[in-house]
């Protein structure tokens, strides 16, 4: 079903970093930042909106951060506001602030409702005008692009037309890029948005129209598109969904539906298929639960289980599925008789053995493998080096740095001395030599993460370099409470490389162990010890 | 925002437990179904479609035990097929399953997409059509209101149209009541939508017209939104929205969205204020989570962050929010953080005890305290219920419920016995009264909350009707990998109330001991122990 859309080509605005950090139980490190960066700008979006450094002073270590990274598709921008009523505009802090972020873009957000100006700010409606096109201006003098976020437009609009159109008439004029309209509340309705969208186009032919939405009325995704069949070339979202409230329009929706369904194009040639694998990055980063039922990305997107569907999809997949799911890179799955094939895992192995073809046996077995873990709830994803690991166990040139002979940990409470309430003791054996040690810790993976690192130490020296650099842990299946199946991941480091390593059991101590090994090993198989090949 | 919209009336017919059994991880008792429908009845809708007796026999059971049910204002409604092929209508098992069934009301699905019919049933395009005409007209023979459910008639009408209104037509000979259009695949356009019904409004004005809508394009909400506006007068969905693959239409956005944005009315009179109950009462039966961001119902719906945000809410509710939330019985919330300033927590403060203003020193005192807290990786927006009790603590309305003499936990690997890798031994006093105990758990945290219960429920019996629903723990300085602060948060729920707690420590152990003792201390203080006051 094509529209007769005028629009063909979009750019895309990520927010899961500034508006997306709004929404309850959101916080991001830096590192977590830097690693959404990465991976948004690997799937191809055009902006990463990343941060508000006038609200969050936290935010300029980020940007000063973010100068390392060397972005292939995607321009970095920072978020502020117009500048404060009765102040002049270079002597405003959180103007100064967001000039130091020193991105080549920023997002200026500005009054467009009366009631905002005139009931919140109370500011008169002259003086919010003078506040857009003075700040705009400031920053393009400063060099940059701007796009200015006309807050709460759709609503200003329905209830003072002119005086929205006013708003955006000063960005212009202060020579904003693009005038980017946001349904703040999220209650706007899809007709009317594409209507005054329309409209706007037309009354602003020399900028580029934006659209932000909210999901207040779950309706986010649709008003994006309409905004977009009426003439909005810019979309801004997070890329899962999540922010403030019931949260902002979700990319990973709003992109496929753009590119399949309206033959929009949004994203560099290929990278459509990165969708599902950078929709589950980022909520792996972000620590929130990636909702089965997730338009395209979620893992239920395309399972069937009804007999009537699987049996009409296996006849014919489109009687069924509106898209295949490979083309957004998730898969097909019957739950009852579970099938799946995924042909981007090929690249992994032949990274450890580049003879191997998809219809090598080998590959088969690992794809097996892989899926059988995958049932039991890992996840390689985020933790590729895991993977590696797999490839080298299932083709046969795996051999083990040490062995386990047992280890034992002891938590107390009250502490039974230096604040620490727990020890570890494990005893290992390398090349038939064995150690016993012991060692305290801040809990016990903790102390045990000490215990062992202590022990292989005595037979690799280069683990002293070696440190874990983040721990996280997800409950999976949330029933059982405490005794929920868990999934663990460490990031660890030895001050060249990063790498990251996952444990899966219903044994929070089991789980962090099994990620603890892999995280060790791997970093002995980087440095080419002899047990490898 | 209200549109010139002709319907005034739509009757709701909730799926739930029909199509929304199909979702993933879905699984009914008849007992679930029976309260379920009791909940849908209570809150207004229309029709309660509750099974497919064709196709799963033990619905038979179900719709057996309904009887029973004394209903107000829904009529139960049985699924099923039209006959097939090549067999006289009184002669096929499914439609005679579900005359049995009872109901006053049957469904019909029929396919009306010309692939379908010649590519999946292998039967001719006439003898799909006698078969939607002639079931339908068997149903109406033995007296029933008829729903004819016109599978995939989106995607047929965009193929053959002809056909499509044929299969309507087929249905309309055969007597149908209602002609039920589906978007079986979900990947209707809005805008398309809305056409395509005006056409069959305009074509069939003796029937009412519904709209059936799935959610694989993530619009689902928005098409069902324009199908009224193109004439629909009867919308099915599942009530908060989950299906087979993404789900199906989410009625509990749909029915305010229609009665508080496009004056259409849906429930009795007063009954949209039950609507996050009703929703949370469901989710609580089928035993999935309910999102934080659903519209209007969620926990996060009304929840306000961004301190200009809050500001703006303070200052004039509508500024940030798009209805009041107690319109559909939800609550507005500032999430407890340091920046979300001190009206927020005024607020919190004055549910404990209404005479302090945000002047009085107790205020002051437990500002300073949270903003410590804060400093410190405590985070309340997500753990209200940890506040409350710091509130407590702070107004010196806190007396202990137990004390802890100490605890002992113990992992060990190779696993001792049992797969359980921890065991804990815990000594508590409660009124002078010593108790000791152990627990084996999986890992060392559920360990001890087992034997903490244990210990406990011998004083306080209504323990024993708590348990941990979620359990999710947080890295707050990933610096120090395994040995990094941790914040642990802990749901629990008693079948009538959720709540969340929080601990943090550098030791896990510490950090999960501190949520547990909040969630048993909250879940003691709603019981009204004596302890409290």
């Amino acid at each position: 079903m094509f529209g007769g859309a005028l629009v063909k080509q979009v750019k895309i605005f990520d927010s899961t970093l500034r508006d997306g950090a709004q929404g309850e139980g959101i916080a991001f490190s830096v590192e977590d930042k830097l690693n959404i960066v990465r991976a948004l700008d690997d799937i191809g979006v055009s902006y990463v909106e990343a941060g508000n450094p006038g609200s969050n002073p936290k935010d300029l270590e980020f940007f000063a951060r973010a100068k390392e990274l060397t972005l292939k598709n995607a321009k970095l921008c920072a978020f502020g506001s117009t500048r404060r009523k009765g102040i002049a505009v270079e002597e405003d802090a959180n103007v100064l602030s967001l000039l130091k972020a020193e991105t080549g873009v920023v997002s200026l957000f500005g009054k467009c409702w009366d009631l905002h100006v005139t009931g919140i700010l109370n500011a008169t409606l002259e003086e919010n005008l003078a506040m857009i096109e003075e700040t705009v201006r400031f920053f393009k003098d400063a060099g940059k692009e701007v796009v200015f976020d006309a807050e709460h437009f759709f609503d200003g609009y329905a209830e003072n037309p002119d005086y929205a159109m006013a708003a955006l008439s000063a960005a212009v004029k202060g020579g904003a890029d693009t005038l980017c309209l946001c349904d703040t509340n999220g209650a706007a309705y899809p007709t009317d948005v594409k209507n005054i969208t329309e409209k706007v186009c037309a009354a602003f032919p020399s900028c580029s129209i934006g659209i932000h939405c909210h999901n207040d009325t779950g309706m986010a995704v649709a008003n994006s598109m309409l905004a977009v069949d009426g003439g909005a070339t810019h979309v801004q979202g997070t890329f899962i969904g999540f922010g403030e409230r019931c949260g902002n329009a979700n990319l990973s929706a709003i992109i496929p539906n753009l590119e399949l369904k309206r033959g929009v194009s949004c994203l560099p040639e290929g990278r459509l298929a990165m969708l599902t694998q950078t929709a589950r990055h980022i909520a792996e980063i972000a620590n929130v639960p990636l909702s089965g039922g997730k338009p395209y990305v979620g893992h239920s997107a395309f399972a069937h289980k009804g007999g009537m569907h699987i049996d009409g999809v296996s006849k014919l997949s489109r009687s069924f599925e509106h898209v295949s799911p490979e083309t957004v890179g998730n898969e097909r799955r019957f739950l009852m008789s579970e099938v799946s094939g995924r042909s981007t895992i090929l690249s992994k192995i032949k990274q450890v053995d580049p003879s191997l073809t998809k219809d090598s046996p080998e590959t088969m077995w690992i794809m097996e493998r892989l899926k059988q873990l995958e049932h039991k709830g890992f996840q390689f994803e985020a933790a590729e080096e895991s993977f590696t690991l797999l490839i080298y166990k299932e083709l046969g040139l795996y051999r083990p740095y040490f062995e386990l002979i047992s280890f034992r940990v002891l938590g107390e409470c009250p502490f039974p001395s230096d604040d620490y309430s727990a020890s570890a003791m494990i005893e290992v054996k390398v090349d038939g030599t064995t150690e016993i040690t012991a060692a305290k810790g801040q809990g016990p993976v903790h102390a045990l993460d000490q215990a062992l690192r202590k022990a292989l130490m005595v037979f690799y020296p280069t683990l002293a370099e070696m440190r874990l650099t983040d721990y996280k842990v997800r409950v999976l299946e949330p029933k059982g409470g405490t005794a929920a199946k868990v999934r663990v991941l460490i990031e660890s480091t030895d001050g060249e490389d990063v790498w990251t390593t996952v444990g899966v059991s219903e044994d929070i101590i089991q789980a962090s162990w099994g990620a603890l090994v892999d995280s060790i090993e791997y970093k002995l198989l980087r440095d080419g010890q002899s047990s490898w090949q």
